[in-house]
């Protein structure tokens, strides 16, 4: 049975930054990376609105985006390289009780250098044009419970990326550092077995040691494959590798669906996308409305507006996803009924935007708190649980998955940031839950 | 479709002590009890070793066991209801790592107020004739990593009880309060809709506040059945209700094994079973010994010990556990080569000790701390997480549901003691993971 000392199940970010870490830290080490699809990220990496943000209530989230953030500016500005960066920023858009609940949230960001401005409702329409912040008496705003806007708080470092051309930097460096990937390879189970074998039938028995002691795959290459370590980094799918084994991988999938909407031929929308006073770019930033999330962000290259919602409504958990992501399709009513009405009130000028195409991902859910996880559990290495910002806190949890490979306390995060890797496992978890989500 | 004011989904011990409290607490509300078996505890409860213990680490642990422990010995000794409890004790077995650890366990309790005693490993030889505190050479003992007996701790409010009595009571007095329980009635899924409904295609909507309407049921009755409120008390199929409405269950089964020996014509077993010295029924208490949790407890009334293990190696967490629990059977193998050799080595009164019976049944693991949980959402309130102690804090948890309900921030558990409830919930969760696991 071949050997390796360290085996990374999952070519999304969380994998292909953890492997990435490992084999720049312990170069002498044999790393093999094994993912299902053919290239990188074709699982929800690929899938994702792919934005990023340093603006969260907790200070765990803080540090960890604002790191890796900091991580993918160097990799694009310094380095040269193309990850499709666009620092466009994120515009929420607040009803009177969310300004009052805000103000309390960007305290606490200040407090802790994270740059977050106030706009008042008279700045947003000055820079803004066409949004409607006074909805008046329009019946269906009313029955939707639309609430008028009263403020907006603007997050300059937050923005885009292509979350393709990151992992494919992390895949190619990886690889280029000696480590191995094999494609097409299904990950069917881990090998549990005795640490000390005995050689007696139906081991590990009740009073033995037991550890993971590698893989089961399928697909590219068949068989067995042994590993002094294991690392899980399947997003999503954590717990179908997990809970045969009796680790719980605290985490459940929901669906997300993404609108994309041209602005192509459409002055008031073209308008809308080049807007200015927000960024170097001239483009309206990602925009989230006051009601269930909302959102749309500006794809300029492709002269379009991704749109999406937060969905918590009558949406199901899953524990184990099928592989088959296909399987999770966006719904035309979904946007039609559910989004559009929201979107084409405040903007009147998505009121004839039909989307052109669209598809839906998972989100990968840690129900605990929403927040990120990794800990270590004899030779094994679980990360995940990122709950739809994976991307934005991939390098940070790459550096710590090395970090707890190496036993170490702290992991460095970019820029000689410590952390104390404990405080995301579950052993001695020390996060607070995050207030600001979309 | 037919409504009440409050559907229980569950006649196990959380379902009925959460189901009594409440209808004695509301007595003008309508409540139902509904249940696939077709008696009460039926599920896991029945199946379950039922022991109590009021020895915890964690301070919510105790006083949700202790007084729950308060409120069934108010129920045997003061009220004369047969319940089947026998205050035998709990022994704990410990080498000398686990002494040092646990010293600091039993100072923790008896600051407390937590009756525990420690005895030395001679005071343990004078009381409890055969076991063997010393394993000298063995060699089989060296090979499953046994090691020597170096002191014990013992649990004087602990013990085992019938928990078919138990969850029976809890249902009679339902009833005579005017509650109903439909059994062989599954409960397949529960309603979802809008908070306020519009009669539009779809609902509920993105931009729709939606809550629980009540349950979808087949068998003893069949078809929809509209609630207030809905409170899932469903143990180890938690998930099975929560996901599909997008809530996590927060659950996790796996399996435990029981093994039936009986003492009946073994003289050393016999002797073993009626151990004096350390409660007033004369009777060894449950024991558990140093290596994997195997312990062993005596059911004096048939003369038998029932034999069981911790269970932590190669046994997977189940999300939404089959239907039928007999799909769940107990190894022979298990037992022969997992449990006895352990047993066999510290008390060689075992060695030609074989299972008369053995069965299984499912814990249901809070894998986030090991604690039980009570939360409510909107008209659902959810109560589970027990982790294999459930009956010993049922009726605790029963108050707490019932405090839930009427939206009291405390729960005034047997006793007066008030309890904050938010602290075993999960957006204010406030407990210490319990370190004291069998």
């Amino acid at each position: 049975m071949p050997g390796y000392d360290l085996i990374v199940v999952g070519a999304g970010i969380m994998g292909l930054a953890s492997a990435y870490h490992l084999k720049l830290n312990n170069p002498s080490k044999s790393v093999l990376v094994l993912d299902r699809f053919g290239a990188p990220g074709q699982g929800n990496t690929g899938r994702s609105n792919s934005m990023f943000r340093n603006t969260f209530t907790s200070s765990d989230n803080q540090v960890l985006a604002n790191t890796s953030i900091d991580f993918y500016l160097h990799l694009q500005n310094e380095l040269k390289l193309d990850i499709g960066l666009q620092l466009i920023g994120y515009l929420w858009l607040l009803s009177e009780s969310q300004v009052a609940r805000t103000e309390r949230y960007v305290r606490g960001m200040k407090r802790n250098g994270i740059e977050v401005e106030e706009y008042s409702v008279e700045e947003l329409r000055r820079l803004v044009g066409g949004v409607v912040t006074n909805l008046g008496d329009d019946e269906e705003s009313s029955v939707m419970g639309l609430e008028d806007i009263s403020g907006a708080v603007f997050g300059p470092k937050c923005g885009r990326l292509d979350p393709e051309k990151l992992v494919r930097f992390y895949a190619n460096e990886f690889t280029r550092l000696g480590g191995k990937i094999a494609f097409k390879t299904s990950v069917e189970g881990l090998l549990l077995g005795p640490s000390r074998k005995l050689g007696i039938e139906g081991e590990p028995l009740v009073w033995q040691e037991a550890e993971v002691k590698g893989v089961r795959v399928t697909g590219g290459i068949t068989g067995e494959l042994e590993a002094k370590s294991t690392v899980v980094a399947c997003g999503a799918w954590n717990n179908e590798l997990l809970e045969p084994v009796g680790v719980d991988g605290h985490v459940k999938a929901k669906k997300r669906q993404l609108f994309s909407v041209s602005a192509e031929s459409d002055g008031p929308l073209l308008s809308l996308l080049h807007t200015k006073g927000f960024n170097d770019l001239g483009l309206i930033p990602m925009v989230i409305l006051p009601k269930s999330g909302v959102h749309f962000k500006p794809v300029s290259e492709e002269r379009k507006f991704w749109i999406a919602c937060e969905d918590e409504v009558n949406r199901p958990y899953i524990n184990i996803p099928d592989r088959d992501l296909d399987s999770y399709r966006a719904e035309p009513s979904y946007y039609e009924r559910g989004v559009h009405p929201v979107l084409a009130a405040y903007f009147p000028q998505f009121r004839n935007a039909r989307p052109e195409s669209m598809w839906a991902g998972l989100y990968a859910y840690n129900t605990v708190d929403y927040l990120p996880y990794a800990f270590r559990e004899g030779n094994l290495i679980v990360v995940g649980g990122d709950s739809g910002s994976g991307i934005m806190k991939g390098d940070a949890l790459g550096r710590i998955v090395d970090a707890l490979y190496r036993e170490r306390g702290d992991a460095s995060l970019y820029g000689g940031v410590p952390y104390a890797v404990s405080k995301i496992g579950f052993e001695r978890r020390d996060v607070k839950r995050e207030e600001w989500v979309i």
